[in-house]
């Protein structure tokens, strides 16, 4: 068996994520049936990690092994594969590694982005976030300091997650605004699940002057769900980049 | 009645292109009822002009007549018009004007995109065309020179259309480099039928050394369509501005 990465993008508009469970249509479905046709016999995936329904990746690699010699041409695979795949996800690359090689585990930093506009834009439909009011960026940027650091960000997470910790470095976190709107960048070594959306939210609550910047400092060491901001909708979050020690990430 | 002009973007992909007509869903007819149910009686609309089916509009103005008094208050208006719009269809501004202004008679310059992109991408999907082959950009860009000035471009337009005069003047034609792909950019005083489709189905024969750059200008002076190039599918393309004396169309 030789195990490969794939380099994979999706639209996660039409999915319930991109894990497979029963009884909805996620990423992982479709990536597999189009793999069983191609190589003709089950192949099974692992994913860097979760995204939920309606969130969409930029990039997300994922690891799966290859009974030798079953893919001659790899532009010729990656050519077969994109064919059979719906519109909405792609693959770029396949790049043999390790035998132990994981697409989990060994993900050393994950990036995603989160986008809001302001005016109705059609071309922005399940892409983007569309809020009323303009925040202040200045003050979320302030708030955005006091997320850097390895910390305890519980306070951030979905409760009654099983998780061994809630600890996570982030090494960067900011807003910037473009031509159309704001997008919020964010990397760290892990995400707790809901993480990004619940940090954005809060963060949001700061920038519309209902909480000061300070308040995000009490709401981490308070360690509680509950003090934090709403969770924004899934349509406006990109997971972005995935880093490993071994592959040229900014391919 | 007042006059006024409305500012429209729209997504084409759901939509029969902008012109109201039978058995088919147009943006235009969207918006007529969208009006008649806020103002309570049946509204007339005339764009700037027709786009095909599958044609975005990141700008296109209309002008209704309205019973005096019947819009006190504008900011108001537009909200609830963008509220009963279907998400791709946006308002962005009503303007009043003389009576005697009009959409489509006014307008003394149109702007047009075409967006092409190469690898295939979740997001593009509708909103861009995707070529398997890079064009040369150089080679495109020399002939597209010959493009500009006032002209008969009956060979680029659609076969047994009735209109008065094939002269068009071209002020702007030109290829641009994008992190995404490249985008066509052309203005002129009016444009026939299918002409900017026709257009840059030329110039990527040109940019793919199917043709000479200079055969452009003997395709132009044959005034014969099947001299020209295939035309490029509609979802590539985005009527961009429509510039009246008038009205700041860059606002």
């Amino acid at each position: 068996m030789q195990r490969f990465f794939l380099e994979i993008a999706y639209d996660g508009t039409a999915y319930h994520g991109w894990q497979v469970q029963e009884n909805a249509v996620s990423v992982q479905q479709k990536l597999n049936e189009a793999l069983h046709k191609i190589l003709r016999c089950p192949i099974e995936t692992i994913g860097a990690g979760r995204t939920d329904t309606g969130v969409h990746a930029k990039q997300l690699f994922v690891h799966l092994d290859v009974p030798t010699d079953k893919i001659p041409d790899k532009s010729r695979f990656l050519h077969s594969l994109n064919a059979l795949l719906p519109y909405d996800i792609a693959v770029y690359r396949i790049i043999p590694v390790d035998q132990d090689a994981h697409a989990r585990f060994d993900a050393t930093e994950r990036a995603y982005e989160y986008h809001v506009h302001f005016r109705k834009d059609p071309f922005k439909i399940h892409k983007s976030w569309q809020l009323r009011d303009l925040p202040d960026i200045v003050l979320m940027n302030e708030a955005a300091t006091f997320l850097i650091g390895t910390q305890d960000f519980g306070c951030f997470s979905k409760s009654h997650t099983q998780v061994y910790t809630n600890i996570c470095s982030i090494t960067r976190a900011y807003w910037q605004e473009t031509n159309e709107g704001l997008v919020f960048h964010i990397t760290a070594n892990r995400f707790l699940r809901n993480m990004v959306r619940a940090i954005v939210g809060t963060l949001l609550d700061i920038g519309l002057k209902k909480k000061a910047p300070e308040t995000i400092r009490d709401i981490i060491n308070s360690k509680d769900r509950a003090k934090a901001g709403t969770s924004v909708p899934a349509h406006g979050l990109y997971l972005t980049k995935v880093v490993y020690p071994y592959i040229d990430t900014a391919f």
